[in-house]
């Protein structure tokens, strides 16, 4: 929250005296209060946005009697990428404020992987003016690697002027944590460009010294923790665990059972990834709140963990609680042992209701510049599929990705393909599809390999959604196909196509950065249904086929990834060739 | 703790690591985890100061080995004003150190009212190089009212100089209350100069609407609660509950019942004002850490309200806990029932043993400024003790301040004294004393009165530690000794003395603004042993005179007291005459 001027406090004070009416006075709520840990009955006074007084005796303008309706501070969601719902931040808040999420602290690592400090500041400037609070991190791995073509690279030199000037609270998560544990100098210069700030971890299984190091290097948070004796060293070490549930990493359920009364202080909840569909469907942190009451964790302890914990770790002394000063974000609902949203207030204002945003719709108000909003730089002329076998007989030994239900990691499988006038190719009998890597930014060109796990019978899948480069991404059974998908998907400025030889199944575009739309989220979530669907008509067995793709050319989770400049052995950090 | 340098983070992951030898590993430890609540068998790495690992196999260039002793953070006082301990900072720290009391976050208070920006910086200059950890904030309320002559007067211009060069941290204890509560601009200015940092608290009993408006004007923390629904009230609000045990103020007995699993997190501990002797004879926060203990407070919970808590109100991320990162501040002991210090480190070396100092006294290293050492500005020709009384009879009727033992208030009384000469004389019989304050400061004058409760039978006591202005209060029984004291402690260059007539029976001399010695602490304590021992011989009935004394000038603090500019009646707010 901005510091107030003398004017704005003098008149918050006022109306905390009771001296001045309040824009509105919510009388009657059972309120959560997150420092007692108990439920009072009060009455909560608001002036400008902000609670000035929580008691009784107030007078508002308005007044709304909550007839003992429970009031927990509005959520936060500790981590998230916002790209991953596939919508601008607009839309994105259009699906988390109805469930009572009124605070994002976001961390836009895709867009800046496309757009730079360009795509950065979009967000930021996408998300200023919204009723949701969003927290902008500043992305610390951009690139990921030097083994794809990325939009974009952001030094420590970047990332201190982000935070100069106020677009950034912190720096998000640290994934290159090799590099942090090992003092890779580029990696130190950007830990100490935000010397004193929140620094968010991502450090999977860092355990004993390595996991010291990385705390030492001033490292605050995780939110990859996936086992319970995991979460316990890295909260005992004096990281916060930020517990997620993803739409493609769900830990949730595995670590409710290490919450205590004497740790429950040092969690938060994040859902990392969620696509629109999930949001709208399940929710958000609510969708958390509520299974781990139903777990069994104490129903204020629950909210805390979605409340007051992460606006401590992130220094957000201006929210999380319902108290003067605080922002007047609150979340209203019936049943403490389900808390659902049934009236949001964003600011003072009721944003949301019954599930549904209240009024004007939440586009950006920013223009989107050339830079995001014009991303597909494909040399078509360099666009290929065919894989010459020069002296090869009617099969050919390949390395092949072994793509895994529901996982980011991959096999790396050596498997024989059909040579077929002189050319590998796919043999979707067996799932062994063909997959390209289109360079979408420089234009530098493209690579090949195959995959198995997609179980395309024909026809095929392409996207720009694929990190951390975003690179144009398709699999196909044939060539026609992937060409057709390929250059649809350019045709719409990026975004997400299924195909069928010339026609096209399904589509969505995604003109923002090749990862966002600017369309309603329920019509985002729609579109993606349809391509689901398309994709499972054409027989792929994937509950998500789109989403397993975008992990497919990341190279930095082992062990067989295609990227745009070819074939990486990730455990062994090198390119390796097709042919065996 | 100051950002590290690229090397120096460097070589800490090498240790971290166990690539590089730490300089000291503390191993079979039992460390208290105030993250998870837990204690752990553990080894501790430290390097520069600075815990490098937790956890095993690391090897030291010096390894002690704890043979299963507890090992805690360091304590941290949260609020402690240095100079009553009538000590410099060096002297303070060698009083706490040795108690496991690592950090203290002090306000330099009195030290401000004599010698303004020259005292904090003072302060803070004699603070840097000690193993103490001293948090610096800013004097909020210099000088208190203008119903007395102070040394100095910081605006809120001076206050947020004093930030910007770092000096402090955030802004000390408001108790300016009414000024927060009803938007005083001044006041207002002060808190915005601050804005985002941390601002402590300090309004008595302050409760409903009231509280409503200091908390909502940033206001975060509080230690003047004296009862639990008090407490409790503040404490939901969203104010930290400093509980306080000082040496003339004990909260922390009617306090501890308050404190739940739930509401702990909340809660610190602090000081306040304490004398040496106390500090020597019964400890600082590590005696309220065995008391809360011995009153039923689970160990770790009452280690994390004197460590983890305080950190985290005053966002010290670099201590609090014995994790990778953190300062090397360390409080060793054997008895998880009552810990006391066995062993005590400060930026990783052994600081105190077995409740004493290592090595070299801590005296400042830093100069002290003629306007912090030269500070006895009266002008004595004004300096007369005699009240006439024209047109008086036998007895005049006049304005008895009624001092209580162990009160900060007193009663307004209307009294007969005796006429003699043309003058009301002290009636030692019935106890009633004359008292006077003589500007220090400026050399304006004086002002007298009379007081009861005091009991001298003859002589007197005077001093120059008067809060908030620190004037020189004399009090006695004649003229002679009124005088033959006053004059003793402007020999001493400000200071403690208690006369008989013509002889001095005891003093302490205070060349540190007249508030602080630069001796050992523990002469200190048994120079203010004798004055309370000689004080007694001349008839005083209370514990202690001089720390009565030192508040009977403190016009913010009903019923009546005495300034230099005369009584005040401090409900009304005005000077009243002495005769009625």
């Amino acid at each position: 929250m901005p510091i107030p001027n003398p004017e704005q406090l003098s008149s918050l004070l006022a109306v905390a005296r009771g001296e001045e009416p309040a824009d509105l006075v919510l009388r009657n709520g059972q309120v959560i209060n997150v420092f007692s840990g108990q439920i009072e009955a009060a009455d909560i006074a608001i002036h400008a946005g902000t609670i000035a007084g929580v008691g009784a005796d107030y007078v508002g303008k308005e007044e709304v009697d909550l007839a003992g309706a429970y009031v927990a501070p509005g959520l936060i969601d500790a981590h998230v990428h916002i790209e991953s719902s596939l919508c601008v931040p607009g839309q994105f808040a259009a699906a988390i404020l109805p469930r009572g999420v009124t605070t994002a602290v976001v961390d836009p690592h895709e867009v800046a992987n496309v757009a730079g400090m360009d795509g950065v500041r979009f967000m930021a400037a996408a998300s200023q003016d919204l009723p949701l609070n969003v927290v902008v991190m500043a992305p610390s791995a951009v690139p990921a690697t030097h083994m794809e073509t990325s939009g974009a690279a952001l030094d420590a030199e970047d990332l201190a002027d982000l935070l100069a000037d106020g677009t950034v609270h912190g720096l998000a998560e640290m994934m290159n944590f090799p590099g942090v544990v090992n003092g890779a100098p580029e990696v130190l210069a950007k830990i100490l460009a935000f010397g004193g700030r929140r620094l968010d971890g991502h450090a999977p299984a860092l355990s004993g010294h390595a996991l010291n190091a990385y705390v030492a290097a001033g490292i605050g948070s995780e939110h990859e923790c996936t086992t319970i004796p995991e979460a316990q060293e890295k909260l005992a070490r004096g990281l916060y665990i930020l517990i997620r549930e993803a739409t493609n990493a769900h830990n949730l359920h595995n670590l409710l059972p290490m919450i205590t009364p004497e740790n429950s202080r040092r969690i938060c909840f994040c859902t990392d990834d969620r696509i629109a569909g999930d949001l709208l469907d399940q929710g958000s942190i609510d969708y958390m709140v509520r299974e781990a009451i139903a777990f069994g964790i104490e129903p204020v302890t629950a909210l805390r963990m979605a409340t007051l914990n992460s606006a401590e770790w992130f220094g957000l002394t201006d929210r999380g609680a319902i108290a003067p000063g605080r922002a007047a974000d609150l979340m209203i609902f019936d049943d403490l042992s389900a808390p659902t949203a049934r009236l949001v207030y964003a600011g003072g204002d009721l944003v949301a209701e019954t599930g549904r945003m209240r009024g004007e719709s939440l586009l950006p108000s920013s223009p989107i510049p050339a830079t995001v909003g014009s991303t597909m730089r494909v040399n078509w002329d360099g666009v290929d599929f065919p894989i010459p076998a020069p002296g090869a007989g009617p099969t050919a030994q390949v390395r092949v990705i072994g793509s895994l239900e529901n996982q980011l990691v991959t096999e790396h499988r050596i498997l024989d393909v059909p040579v077929v006038d002189g050319c590998a190719v796919a043999d979707p009998a067996r799932d062994i599809l063909k997959m390209a890597v289109i360079d979408r930014h420089t234009g530098s060109g493209m690579s090949l390999g195959f995959i198995q796990g997609f179980g395309l019978k024909r026809g095929a899948i392409a996207g720009t959604v694929a990190h951390d480069h975003h690179n144009l991404v398709v699999i196909g059974a044939d060539d026609a196909s992937m060409m057709v998908a390929a250059r649809h998907v350019g045709s719409l400025g990026g975004g997400l196509a299924v195909v069928d030889s010339e026609t096209i199944l399904a589509d969505l575009p995604l003109p923002v950065a090749g990862l966002m739309s600017d369309q309603p989220v329920a019509q985002v979530a729609a579109a993606y249904g349809r391509l689901q669907q398309a994709a499972a008509e054409l027989g792929s067995p994937m509950h998500d086929p789109y989403m397993a793709m975008s992990f497919m050319a990341l190279e930095v989770i082992p062990a067989l990834k295609l990227t745009d400049k070819g074939r990486v052995d990730v455990e062994a950090c090198e390119f390796v060739d097709l042919f065996v």
